[in-house]
């Protein structure tokens, strides 16, 4: 993908998560103020990405795409709200940032993170998004997308998580913890870009299996990242999970071992993609960027 | 209605209730266990009986109007769950129970109502679900309650309210505060009951009517009775709104006049049920049950 057709796709998914956002009554003004100001705080917007490439891939139109993009970047945002919040990580900071509950409270945080949630499922629901995907379209994508953000997907994933980081955790409840909780939303997202395509079920189930690799390999290459990078300002490892002594993929496996599954993964994402006649290009070079990042 | 098909009504919702949380993962056990202990705490089940007392107005079935049904009572106990959090009204007790975060802890107080929201969701848009009530109508439920339950309805209200118990606030913002907050889901059901049993958009809106009405009544309802009931155990009124001179209908008006607003708002709401057909007199029992209850 050329860099300037990334600028491109960023831009088009930003401007329809800001147009959602729109909101005269001043009553909520600050409830939107602080939901515009963590869907405000940048990222790679991946997950929005992903719906973008694999409609793409299956046929499908960028307008009935986006919101569906738009929902897979509200859930995430949300979920980045309520993780930072004290009773959870208790992070100060975000992308650089103070967080949400530092700039607005606590309750309003809550608040925007519930209203995100709900936002979400608005979109996709809402009768101009109905009018171009088709009601049975939007239904299944509205349903795979609470089923892998729910109690069975990414929230699932964040208990067992809080579970994990209390005890010796085994790679088993890892890699059960990251496929659901970091995991969920980027198999919704390829998912629902190939239902929103047209694709045939076996697909879809390959879409799945597309982003179920990026997303443990996103993980892994997390734990990787935060054993060699350096945070600039306190010139230490970033490594958080290395402090409390939270089993990592490094801690079970060493780095090497970590950089051949990350390579391992990759490749099983990019086969995934045989099933697809059109141009695989954008995703093999998503699928290369992310084992290749540097943070 | 009679006793004994209220009683039913609400073994029909609870029993469907604790079959949509089923979970056989021993790893989020705990979630499931938090999400069950809030939807297990009754309550009068006013929301879901409202969904499916308008699609049977309507001319709906059961069956198809009950998934819809929970949604509306899982997004009521997640709010609820929210709403008792430290952060936010900081209760300990909720229905004679300790609250949720006193049992399992914030975090995952936290989940459960995140959970619980997107619960709601997936059971609309379930394949089963779909089947029965078709995915337009699915798809037009989920938007309903997307949008009474986010940022513009009952999560807008919650922010509206955290305003106004800082401030003396007049009556316009004690009224948008309850029509979202507490009304918000309310007309979501009997929208949503009304959509389901196959209404013309008229009666969708009259519909509406009932439920903005019983939904304000409701609220004064409550005003008038923390004033007027005492708690039994500490004997005096319960009133914790009157305790932070936080503006009630009662601060604005007396109590006099609030049982006025009572009787003329469950009048209104009794006569928007003019323009459908059917027997009324479960509504209308529903009505005044309300506008005459004691606790």
């Amino acid at each position: 993908m050329k860099v300037s057709s990334l600028k491109n796709d960023i831009k088009l998914i930003e401007d329809a998560l800001y147009f959602y956002l729109n909101n005269d009554n001043k009553l909520i003004k600050k409830l939107f103020d602080s939901m515009r100001y963590s869907v405000d705080a940048g990222g790679k917007r991946i997950r929005p990405r992903l719906v973008l490439e694999f409609s793409r891939l299956c046929g499908g139109d960028d307008l009935t795409a986006l919101p569906f993009a738009c929902a897979l970047e509200y859930i995430h945002t949300y979920s980045l709200i309520h993780d930072d919040l004290p009773c959870m990580d208790d992070d100060d900071m975000r992308r650089g940032k103070p967080s949400n509950h530092i700039v607005y409270a606590e309750d309003t945080a809550l608040l925007a993170g519930d209203a995100l949630q709900s936002l979400a499922f608005e979109i996709m629901s809402a009768p101009e998004t109905v009018k171009n995907a088709g009601a049975y379209k939007s239904v299944r994508c509205i349903n795979t997308l609470a089923n892998f953000c729910g109690a069975k997907g990414m929230v699932g994933g964040q208990v067992i998580d809080l579970e994990n980081e209390k005890k010796s955790a085994k790679y088993k409840e890892v890699l059960e913890c990251d496929d659901l909780k970091t995991g969920g939303l980027i198999k919704a997202a390829c998912v629902m870009g190939a239902i929103l395509g047209g694709a045939d079920d076996s697909q879809v189930k390959m879409a799945e299996t597309y982003g179920k690799c990026i997303g443990i390999s996103f993980q892994i290459m997390d734990d990787i990242l935060d054993i060699t990078s350096t945070n600039e300002e306190l010139g230490k490892p970033v490594g958080s999970d290395l402090e409390n002594n939270k089993t990592t993929y490094v801690s079970l496996f060493g780095i090497e071992k970590c950089r051949q599954m990350v390579n391992e993964l990759t490749d099983e994402a990019i086969k995934a993609l045989d099933c697809f006649s059109a141009d695989k290009s954008a995703l093999k070079e998503l699928a290369l960027s992310l084992a290749n990042r540097k943070k």
